[in-house]
């Protein structure tokens, strides 16, 4: 019997490294906080004011994780670029319904990390949190011996947004006729890195294709971008958001068409980064599998009155006018290629 | 180049499986919907209106895991209980600040599962969310092959609760001679279970010790009990309220004291169940430790006047008077062990 664990480090869970990860996470966590949060680190929930002077609050919640991006992130190394992808995927997710950030909550996991491997994945979390002026207000750590497999981690983040229920968009304004803009992407994002890897299995992640211009785990580490500033002053006139994530624009359009509508898409309207051309040629993948495991290029889809297109291609570099809204059964957009 | 993957399955992505899990979940995660709840499954967001007349609301929100239970529950081979522990758990936190919960978000991440164990670990998520009446607006499904071992997975939930600002629980009015009161756990809850199955590493989850009168593996999976009910009438009396998870009470009971207070207990006043001497026997482990650990019995402690006590212990089947609040700093509670 004594050779039983006297303590819960025997078992796997080092609760002084737990420790160790709030000491070097306070400063970055704590940095996100404003006058409207009423707790800190350590309490039983992050507590956070509704901004004043709202009549019909609403409030809009997406949890996701970065998929398999964090497999990435361990091989190559560099674990601060992560916690960047997931607040940037989650804020645009709900942006896509108008609403814009009231907290986020994270957490992560795994089983065999450095207290400072730990800190650097959630500091930054609360890095692209303080950018975007969101306040960090929860998060948890786990260790979880056994569940993870060595080196590798999960990352998971809950944000919460708020609007005026009469904000809301919710693909109900999009008509026939209305124009269909492409945002463009900066590559992967976090959506096809399972596919991705495999069509790199060859390649090591310090490679450099002439094409990229840089390592390989640099490309595919690219951190999503953020859609809310550039749209935020589009969003009383625009008819409708899609953000192109797993199933790419194939599944994510018609996610908020109203029935009776479709669209056609033109290939060669929008800039496929180089990366998707170098896994196009190397992966033999079919261009109707390309179109609906990565975004191609297209970060974002804004829907709206053809008469506010020029304004909001002027306004994002970047964006392109790509199709428009026809009369039709809101399946997988068509997408006709020119060659 | 042709033995390259041509569709996303080849690279351990099942998105039919995907659609499969969807499919059999619709029907449990739409009946926790109510008509505050203005999205559904598959938008990008859950959509949920604010309770009507409030006219301070702040938002209390908890992220969390139930660790390495779902270790338990893949090996025992019952994915049905384990949503259940998490929601339950995540309510509790949030009800020590006073927040009734408003909505919940789930996350399942695997590398392998079935689409019938994957369904059946979200709709315990859902029937725990059913019974609790919180709208389950928004889930995400992860299959990251890689990641997790073979046959492990991890579940996270976050909760968002609301209240009346000035309702607010946050330990301030605690006072030198309020008393302690200890609301009874059912077992493990969702912590220590790593050090739990060290110890235990010698049995089978299907072995019956006589004190337990059930096999190890149920004894185990037992479902962390919600306080909510038990507890929400008491909500404006309270002074202080501690859910016992990580760090048992040395760590818990002090992050609800004010300055200047310490609480005494003493050893016997409340009862340990029967999972906890089998461990303390089997374990060799230290009374300390065992503290630190496990909740050892006590599932939330509750703090308010003497004059309230009679009140909430005739109420809640099994809570018992443990200690009082003394003059001292907030360190870990002294607990007077009599023999």
């Amino acid at each position: 019997m004594t050779d039983r664990p006297a303590h819960y480090s025997a078992a796997g869970v080092d609760l002084e490294a737990a420790d160790e990860v709030l000491d070097s996470i306070r400063g970055e966590v704590g940095a996100t906080l404003n006058q409207n949060v009423l707790s800190g680190v350590g309490s039983y929930g992050g507590i956070v004011r509704l901004p004043e002077g709202m009549t019909n609050p609403v409030l809009v919640s997406s949890v996701d994780s970065v998929g398999t991006k964090v497999s990435i992130a361990s091989a190559y190394g560099d674990f601060s670029t992560v916690g960047k992808d997931l607040v940037n995927h989650c804020v645009n997710d709900i942006l896509c319904t108008g609403a814009t950030p009231l907290l986020f909550v994270d957490y992560i996991a795994h089983s065999d990390f450095s207290s400072d491997e730990t800190a650097s994945a959630i500091n930054g979390v609360a890095a692209a949190c303080k950018d975007l002026s969101i306040p960090l207000v929860a998060g948890e750590t786990a260790q979880l011996p056994g569940v993870y497999q060595a080196r590798e981690f999960d990352l998971v983040g809950t944000v919460v947004g708020v609007l005026e229920e009469e904000n809301l968009i919710l693909g109900s304004k999009i008509a026939v006729g209305d124009v269909v803009i492409a945002v463009p992407s900066n590559g992967i994002h976090t959506n096809g890195l399972s596919l991705a890897r495999k069509v790199f299995s060859d390649y090591k992640l310090d490679f450099v294709f002439p094409e990229l211009g840089r390592p390989l785990g640099a490309e595919l580490l690219a951190i999503h971008r953020c859609y809310l500033n550039d749209l935020l002053p589009f969003l009383p006139i625009v008819h409708g958001l899609a953000h192109i994530t797993g199933g790419g624009i194939w599944d994510n359009i018609p996610r908020i068409l109203p029935k009776g509508t479709c669209v056609n898409l033109e290939w060669g309207s929008w800039q496929v980064p180089p990366i998707f051309h170098l896994i196009q040629g190397l992966g033999d993948i079919s261009f109707r599998e390309l179109l609906r495991v990565f975004n191609m290029g297209i970060g974002m889809v804004v829907i709206c009155d053809k008469t506010h297109a020029d304004q909001i291609i002027r306004s994002i570099p970047g964006a392109s006018l790509i199709g428009e809204v026809h009369t039709g059964t809101p399946d997988a957009p068509q997408v006709t290629v020119r060659r």
